[in-house]
């Protein structure tokens, strides 16, 4: 496997276009519409927010279903959430305007929105977007690009990436973006992700690769502990590749979900460390848990706390704030057992030994911690389980980007 | 029931001293004794967090045994947390120094610590701190107030309240102090609070009101999500009010009960609006919930979402965000049910009603929001249960309590 250069139309048969349709933010574009020349089989995770957005409902709906999917679009700004009949309207006459644009069935359509909860879409708009959007689809890179751009809310950066594997002799690529900053935490954490596979697979298989690889990649990060209303990560397989197909597990299945959690990891973690507000990531990495559910639950408790987040804006090395975090997590443990270190390019340093704080250098500590990627690593000596969680440090700006959103 | 002047030392019997023992401030006490001439019957509840501070494994051992309380001395600036054997020894020291200078049995004497995990607590300064405060123990209202100074952390504000009721015809006194400001979410709270009464009642009758009303009160308060590790409540009853022992449920143990909520819920809300950073006390009120669990988990998960506090702080209307906490807090509920307003002393305005944003005057919600206590009312229409949690709002001074908070 290698990493290639592109996102989203990368994969063959894969094209994309972005547009300007005025929702919300001005002088910028806020749709992008992602279209596959063949039908694909679909795969997909979505949020387990019991307020599912009107584009959630939709999505599911399609993905659970035995129907191909052709295209998505996408809207930034408005996130059709807490919108009612009118919302999921929204989505259906979206995804007609496809229909009529392109010639394919518009319950081929998934929708996706993303920014502000509890406003209604301007459909007019979204429907011209999606007619501008239909006359400009390329499978450039720079297609792709743009339009993991349109689909930024508080992002600072893009995210997209590609890779490349082979299947039976066949060279399959698989590309993806994702946008996510804010209201973050899993299940599924708040964002949007799109994933594009020439590989040939059956439903049932892309859906199990695509759940267990979500588990430990998007599942694993949070910024704010808020899960959103929206979160929706889709992938479409269009068999353009020609590989041999991928019905069962084994060799094949193994190679395409190494390729899709690297893909996925790489994505997860730049959505946290570009989390609002962020100055650096934040990861936790626990080994030798009792269990593997234990392991999850703790790296996600340290990078999920105020107090340690706001510790590692601060390069504090106040590692009792990560052992109060893991205290209360839910899992058990005995402190006595536990070693905590803190890591980072710029060194390691134990500071907590078997139920016992150590004198340590403060000079090295904040070293250590001024890294753009700090890790706090957590030896249970309990067991032989392992997880690792991403997430940011808790700044100003975190609040002040949400003190005041909506204007 | 009226509310009357002091606090700790308010009922029959009981003292309190203080003293700088310069355990980490400068140029302000740290150290607080409270003491009965009688030997009293405690209850207690602790911190959940299973890392557990020394002080709260010394106390759990006295509270959950048939031994009489008389002493309670308490620190601020070292929490005495993940200190292995050395910090459980710290506790029998300090206890030890009280038997000593006071003549009552060292495991007659509970101790709470709050401030930096993972230091160790220097005793000697300890010691000559319970020397000093044994002879300067007074009960009067100043003594009372002093102690509650001296266990400040990040505190603004001290807080006690006392109250005085009947119970079979004689005067009754209930009296009591707390701390906490920050790594504040239950259960417990993170937090210090010690009633003192001269109430005539049985242990298990105190255990039991204790319990249930903290359930209701300081359980339901949140600043951070954090749960600390040395969250302590302490009830002592010392019997100076010479009424009919309670020993069972009935009028008197409701009349009690009544009393202690009232000084629960009180002390608890100050605790909320004095938290880390906060600008503003921040209640949800959940109503017509279709259980008891629901409404707590519900109002809980408003008063906690960073977002939501993100938003009080910044007066933005965006119901979204408190939609989106309920959607992810566990409880099963139906949107299309749900009516929400923000309320508080400037006015009151829906904003969301059976699934769908209403139109609203945006000044009118500022205006509302710019109180010093804002509620968000949700009435759920699925049942008749009802609960109330308290908060406060996410601000930048949050940040920069806590991105260095050891120096």
């Amino acid at each position: 496997m290698k990493e290639i250069k592109g996102g989203i139309t990368a994969a063959k048969g894969f094209m994309a276009a972005d547009t300007a349709a005025g929702i919300k933010y001005e002088g910028r574009t806020d749709m992008a519409m992602v279209y596959s020349k063949e039908p694909c089989i679909s795969a997909g995770t979505f949020t387990s927010n019991v307020v599912k957005a009107a584009c959630v409902k939709w999505d599911m709906n399609i993905v659970k279903s035995e129907d191909k999917m052709q295209a998505i679009v996408i809207n930034s700004g408005i996130a059709n959430a807490c919108t009612g009949k009118e919302g999921f309207e929204a989505c259906e006459k979206t995804a007609k305007a496809v229909e009529e644009a392109l010639g394919i069935p518009f319950n081929s359509v998934a929708v996706a929105s993303t920014g502000v909860i509890g406003m209604q879409l301007p459909v007019e708009k979204l429907e011209s977007g999606v007619k501008d959007m239909a006359t400009k689809l390329s499978d450039s890179t720079e297609a792709g690009t743009k339009a993991s751009k349109a689909i930024m809310t508080t992002d600072t950066v893009n995210k997209e990436i590609a890779v490349e594997f082979e299947i039976g002799g066949k060279t399959v690529t698989l590309g993806g973006m994702s946008k996510g900053s804010g209201m973050i935490h899993p299940n599924m954490c708040t964002m949007l992700a799109f994933l594009c596979t020439d590989l040939c697979i059956t439903k049932e298989m892309l859906q199990k690769a695509v759940s267990d690889v979500v588990a430990l990649s998007f599942n694993m990060i949070t910024v704010d502990g808020d899960t959103s209303t929206n979160d929706i990560l889709i992938t479409m397989a269009n068999s353009l590749a020609d590989n041999p197909v991928i019905d069962k597990e084994g060799q094949d299945y193994e190679t395409f979900k190494e390729a899709l959690a690297y893909v996925c990891v790489n994505l997860a973690k730049r959505m946290a460390a570009d989390g609002e507000g962020a100055s650096k990531l934040f990861e936790a990495q626990v080994v030798n848990a009792s269990s593997k559910a234990d392991a999850k639950t703790l790296a996600r408790a340290i990078v999920g706390s105020n107090l340690s987040k706001a510790a590692i804006f601060g390069c504090d090395a106040n590692f009792g704030r990560f052992l109060c975090a893991m205290g209360y997590s839910g899992a058990d443990f005995d402190q006595e057992d536990v070693e905590l270190f803190f890591k980072s390019k710029n060194g390691s340093l134990k500071v907590f030994d078997h139920g016992r704080p150590l004198d340590f250098d403060e000079d090295y500590a904040v070293k250590i911690m001024e890294a753009e990627a700090v890790t706090v690593y957590v030896d249970m000596n309990e067991g032989s389980d392992e997880a690792t969680a991403w997430g940011c440090d808790l700044t100003y700006d975190y609040v002040k980007i949400n003190a005041d959103y909506r204007s």
